[in-house]
Order: C-alpha cells, then structure tokens, then sequence
C-alpha cells in the first residue's frame, strides 16, 4: 500500500466559454473565480457542445484571454471538439488543441476530447497533443488527455483504452451519457431511462487497474416544478452522485455552482467516516502492537483488505486538505485534520 | 449523423414450423398471415427447439413450400439446427441451411443458428452458408446471419464475435435466456431468478458499435392464473420489453400474435413522444438560424447530443412507416406523419 | 448434454490457521471436524488474512500437523499470502507453497493465491505450484490452484485469466469484495454500499464457460444486534446466498459454520425444485416417446433449454448424494434420492 495521496477530481465542472451575453465569458469567469465549496477540482471550460456553433471562435478567444490573468487553484481541462466519425470535428478539434497549447499551454493540465471512438480514434487524439507539445516546446507529457466515453465503440474498446492509457498522458475517462443513450438507441420509458450502472463499475474497475481517474456524466435536469414552484433538483442530483461514489467513480460532472458544492461534499469522506476509520486505524495499531492479526474493532475483524478501505478514507481526506484546504477545514475542523495528518495509515 | 433510417427488427416471432396437427404448418401459416400489429417484423420459421425431434423434416419441408406462395411482407429467417458442442447438431444444421438456400433462397432474408459458441464456431455457421450461397449461385452476403447468444462462450466472445461480424453477413445477436441460465446453473429462488441486465447491456452495446441488431429473448409465461382464471400475461411480457427497450435493444423475442403486438407498439416511439421530439427538433433548429448553440427548449438545453436523441425517434418513426405503414397510419394519424417525413433531422 | 455430475463447492469456508488461544488450531479443529450441514465442500485453512502476521509460522505448522491426522471428508484448500503488487507477499508465498507441497501435498486439493493481478501475476503463482509439484515428486497437475478475484487487474484480465485456466490447473474464481471495494475506491452512502453485481454475472459466465467453479465473498457482518439483543446475522446471510445463487455461482463463502449450514442448503436443490424437476423430465420422456417435441409441462414449454435447467438440478443432486450422502439423505429421504439415481437426463 502506498501513502501517496490519491489524485483528486471530486468535480468537473464544465463551462461554457462563450455565451451570447454582454459578457461572452459570463461562465467562464464565474467558473475562475468561484470559492469556497463552488469551486471544482476541474474547471472545463467548454468549447464543444455547450457553445453555439457560432461562437466557437469567441469561445477559444475567451480561454486564451481568461487563463493567464486568473488565479483560479484547481486544475483546467478545456473541452475541445472531435468525433469518432466526423473528420470535419476533428480537424476544428486539432486546431483548438493547437492554439491552447501554443497560447496557454502553461496554464491548462490537459485536454478533454469527447465522442471518442475504438483504441486508435484515442491515439489520434494523443498524437494531435503530443505534436502540440513539440511543436511549442512543452516537455512530453505535460498536457494531459481525458476522453468522454460515449460512443458504443469506446465502451467495446474500454479495457485496451485504459490499459493503454495507463502508460500515456491519458489521466480520466469521463461518461457520457446523452450521447451514449442516442448511439445506442436507448429510450425513456415508463418514466424511467437507462442507468447504465454496469457501465459505471466498468469504467470505475479500469480506471483503478491503471492508475485512472473515472467520473460520471452531467445530469441536466438542474430544475424540477412541482405545484407551481421551480426549484433546484438537489435531491435528484445527489442520488446520482451517490451512486458514482458507491462503486468508486473518483468524481461526478457540474453544470452549475450548487451541484459542485453538493459532489465537492458528497466526495468527500463525512466526519463520521472520517473519525471512524481514524479510531479504526487506531485501534487496529495498538492491537497489532500486542501482536493479534485479525483483530476486531467495532465488532467488525480488521484485516489487510479493511484496513485498506480505512485508509483510503485517510488519504482522500488528505488530498482534499492539500488542494482545497478550506474545504477540508470547514467540514473537518482542525481537531480532526491534526489527527488525519498524525495516523499511520501503513499497514 | 447520418438521414438513413434504422434497420427495423421490432419483433422476432418464432413460429414452430411443424406441429402434430391436422394442418403440420397452423402455426406457419399463422405467422405468414398475420395483419396488422400482429405482423411480425421479423418471421422465424422454428426448425430447432419449437419442433419435435421427429418433425424435423416436415418441418423443413413446410418452410419450403409455404414461403413462395406467401404474400408476407416482412423479413423471414428460419431457425436451424445447431450446437457448439455436439457435432450432429452441426451436421445437421448444415443440411438444413443447404436446403433452405437452395430451396427458397430468394424468399429468405437469412438464417438464425442457436446455441453458438466462441467466434470460432460462429466462424464456422457463416462458412456453411457462405458456401451453400456458392453453391446455388447466390451474391456473396445476400443470405444473412443472426446468432442466439445463449452460451458462456458466446458471451466471453461478445466484444470479438460482433467485431467480426460488423465486417460480415453478420445482422443479428438475440438473447437466448433458457439456455443460458441453464449453461451457468442460475436458479430461481425466492420467488425470483436472474435477469441478466448486464448482458443485454452489453449486447446492446456491442450491436450498436457493429452496426448490428440486438433483440431480448422469449418471454415463455404466455398465461398467469389467479382466483382460478387464466389470462393472457400481458403486464409481464410488456414490462420486459420496456426494460430491453430501455437499453437500447432494437427488439423483442415474441412467441405469440398477443406478444407481436404489444412489441410492436413498445418498440415504436409514442405520439407524445414523437410529437415532443418534432416539436423540439423544430424549436432547436429555429433557434439555430438565429444563432445560439446551446438552446433551451422545454427547460433542457439541447445540443447535438440530445439532439440525436430526438433525431433517433424520427427516424425509427419513418423506418415504421416504411416497413409497416399501416401500423404507422394507425399510430400517428396522417398529420403528424407529414410532419414526421418533413422534418429537418440534420444537426 | 453430459450427464457426468458437477464440480461440488457449495461452499468454501475458511479457517484462521492459527489463533492467540490455548489451542492455536482451535478454528482448524473445528473445521476439519465439523459433521452434518456444518461440513463445507471446500474448507480453506486460512494463513493469510484471518491470522495475525507474528502467527504465520504456527499457521502453517498447524496445518501441516493437522492434515494427516485428520479424517475430513471434503476438499481441503489452503490460502497463503500473495500480493500482484508486493514482492515480499509474494516471497512468502511461494515458501508456504513449497512447504504444503512438501509436507503435506497429498492432503490438500490445492492452494488459494489472493489479491493476484493480472494474467502475469496469476501464470507466475501458477509455476510456483508447477515447480513445487515437480520438486516434490507429484504428477503435474495434482496440485490444484484458485484465485481470489479481488483487484482491478483481475477483474480487467478475467475473460483472459479464465481461459487460460480452463487449460490449466485453475480450478476457482472467487470473489474478494472487501479489498476489491477499497481498490476501486467504493463507498458506503445512505446505508448502501457497492454491490458489484456485474461482477458476479462475469464470475458466474467466464467459470461456466472454462469448466471452473465461481464462488461468493465472504460476509463478515456476522451477528447484529437490535433492542439490545446480539444474533447471528442468518437473514442477511442467505439473502447473499441467494443472490449468488441466482446468477449460477457454485458456491458462497462461509466464515462460521452457520453460515456453512445455511449455504450448504441453499445452494442444494429443495424438495420441491427436486421433486418438480424430476417429475417435467419423467412427463418428458413420456411423452418423447409418443413423438411431440414442443411438450408442455406444468404449462410451461419444454425444449432443449429448459429440459438442461432440470436435468442441472437431478445433476446437483446427484453430486451432493456423492460427496455428503448424509446431507442428501436428511434432505431428500431415501424415497426421492431413488427417483434421482433412477431418472434419465439424457434428452
């Protein structure tokens, strides 16, 4: 078991990067300057589907002039255009992965390319990166690669993208679920849709066998109506949310400021979680002092692998106070932070 | 995205091709006769399971005859004879597909073989009928193949068989649930047995990234009884089609006219459904002349993504309406037929 | 369709091999002398996880001292300590194998390796078994091996893992829930954890498509407690069971001879399912004999599928009846095991 605390993308937030507004970048600068628990752990600022076809140009325009002036702390993952099946995307796609390397490369952890198709659609995309690096001296490897899996083609190919990726600039694998449904022809009925859960415990289980970050798919329905009233669809939002975090999706998409304040929380290990697995580890150091192996805590034996789990709980707490430390100290309060800094969390 | 519609397989109605009565073929003769929602979109003359072991031939003989003095103008394949284990089912298989090529190859659109195996052994179905179709000069591919999916091993293979088969004579994968839950030991208890919803995932999935056809299998409780009356189980078949249309398969496994046409209406989009979808397509590209991209129609905003969800319902709409008009004139009514071949499905 | 009987495990209980009690062997003991339902198929002296890392030593001597003496009827499958991604587990392992080979090779039935990895990892615990075989003078292949499928690797090389097994020594699949959660990062939300279904359904059909057994993980919620009141935990036990055993796994789990029991009944064929099943295959053949195919039983079709899944339970009980004749004749009386030997299950 390694202490390195595990990579942290809780929340990828899109943005649109422009919008016909007075002020195109109106998301996008909201986005950048979100705090508290509005901030994401991924800003990506969308210049794909959530961008009118005709301001694409404005949209890329608004990144190359936001990111440099920001002193936004997570980390930013434009979303380019591409298609699996439409050269026509991916040459705009290759273009705008062009100019925000040569522009901002310094300023952006990586690239997120949608409509991915089989293993060599994914190469593609890659090698479009990795000749941007060259060409504008950038040390290989450092623009990153995430993919939206949402083509029947990607899901076929998961297991050879993943395991490829694990050796490559590829960092997360993303669902998409609208696109997904479309492609597969997938219908609402009985006012109830596809949940594709098997998919998300594909996408969790290669995602961990390489070194991966996986995270789930938006959820659009932002505002519900009931006996006149519209309001914020929290509940439904947060059982989605929930959902990922069951099967071990690292993090889950935000359209909207409230829905990165729900899954930036809901991601992080609760205080009743956290101080239970502290005592746990506790407990279970002092028994193994005295020389037990499957030592019970809780009424629950302890061994190796729920060991683990424990301090998984430790580590995610961990990362969370290194890259958004008041978050962590506005749930955890300093008395627990010092002892989640203080616990041997080596088995 | 492509204008051209979707290969139509709402229903797979298997029909025993020889029973022990007056008139061997009622149950053939049925099938071919069928009218309205009771036609099939698919016809499968049963010379497997569905016939007794001494009917065989009589059954193959009925095939014969019946299918060039049938007027039915939906697609027929005929379901052999065929085991990945036992080679006198092969054999046998084999005389069968010869006979039925040589016989009425012109009235065949192809030819179901059950219990499959790995890719080798579907490998080696197609060579059978890639042979017979030499032998009595048919175009290469012009006689179809679709295979039961009701082995581990066709399972394992999945990802490999529909890869192949995407580049072959390959059009079909169906469920095969009996067998299957059988090969695996899977039980009933409790009151319940498995349902297998991973599996049609991935068959759906696997189907869609081929461009093939993915359809459920039977539903064998044609009749519940309660308080001592016998009824048709229409509530139960019908939710099971709802869960396979859910995931996308293309159709439903029907061993009875009741069950053709309920899954025959199921797997069509309703009139709301095709009314809002036009609706929508028509507000999107309304405001697509006037130039924003991520459009709000009814409180959700669409872009290509959602968009072919929409364009998805038209165009199973107008292969409906090509396949079996009547039953899209009875559904949808003149009106919004016009509207359904007049709108614009392009992004 | 062969009538051979099935590979038996409905059950696979483990046994810390060495415990801080007077009697370190007490949970061994117990195991190798438990009688009646409380007898497991497989029982599995436990040197890794459920024994403390200072008792290994007196682990292995217990089981080495213990064996010959024993007079336990079942399987006997020793876990030693293996890790894909720790050489140190994996240098101790080898040295436990070594020394059960040597020792007491032709007591066991084979070893259980956990947390392998991927195909690599599970070929390289493969030829540690080989060499030591060869080493001590057993016929290659005397020595079985079964894996606990419990990390990403594993599940991602499954399909892999499983068909070189089939070839191999490999006889079991068996589930690690516990270490597989904390891998993939799974949570427990809202009082529901993870539960990897899909991964079941993959167990259950890469086994039965490569002649291997696929087994549950454990449940170590053994007793609750309400109104003050601690009990053994059966209900939540056997809805476990249950579910395994709806999706064809062999067996389950067991970590107390309770749970033994309970497995052990629930993964045999009730009365009813027996007596129900005997009866079909019996009307069956009748009227087989007088020519129909298509024969309805109890209203219900039967073909060759569903004639598999009764004859799969006469085949059940029937190996039952071999490896614990008094377990066969408590449930079944003498009455019901004669219809059992005597029914033809060949179609």
């Amino acid at each position: 078991m390694t202490t390195d605390n595990p990579r942290l993308c809780r929340t990828f937030q899109t943005a649109p990067a422009a919008v016909p507004r007075e002020n195109t970048a109106k998301y996008l600068d909201s986005g950048l300057s979100a705090t508290g628990f509005e901030k994401p752990d991924w800003l990506v600022p969308d210049i794909e589907d959530g961008t009118a076809p005709d301001m694409k140009a404005e949209a890329l325009d608004n990144v190359v002039e936001r990111l440099p002036e920001s002193d936004f702390v997570g980390e930013i993952w434009p979303r380019v255009e591409w298609s699996y099946d439409d050269e026509r995307f991916r040459d705009r796609g290759e273009e705008q992965i062009h100019t925000l390397v040569r522009e901002v490369g310094e300023f952006v952890d990586g690239v997120v390319v949608p409509k991915v198709g089989r293993l060599e659609d994914v190469q593609r995309a890659e090698a479009v990166i990795s000749e941007a690096e060259r060409e504008y001296g950038y040390p290989e490897g450092s623009v990153g690669l995430s993919v939206i899996v949402e083509s029947g083609r990607a899901v076929s190919d998961l297991r050879e993208i993943a395991r490829w990726g694990g050796e490559s600039r590829l960092h997360g694998l993303v669902f998409g679920p609208v696109d997904y449904t479309a492609e597969l022809g997938g219908r609402e009925l009985g006012g109830a849709g596809p949940t594709w859960e098997s998919l998300l415990w594909r996408l969790s289980n290669e995602a961990s066998a390489n070194g991966l970050v996986a995270l789930g798919g938006p959820f659009d329905q932002l505002f519900g109506e009931r006996g006149g009233v519209r309001f914020y669809n929290g509940d439904a939002y947060a059982d989605q949310v929930e959902r990922e975090a069951r099967v071990g999706l690292d993090g889950s998409w935000s359209l909207h400021p409230k829905q990165t304040a729900q899954a930036n929380r809901l991601h992080m290990p609760s205080v009743e979680e956290l101080e239970r697995d502290i005592r746990r580890i506790e407990a279970f150091q002092e028994a193994k002092g005295s020389g037990t192996g499957a030592v019970t805590v809780d009424g629950q034996m302890v061994d190796e692998a729920t060991f683990k789990t424990f301090a998984n709980t430790v580590r995610t707490a961990r990362a969370i106070d290194a890259a958004a430390p008041e978050q962590a100290a506005d749930v955890y309060g300093e008395t627990l932070l010092g002892r989640t800094r203080a616990v041997d969390t080596d088995w």
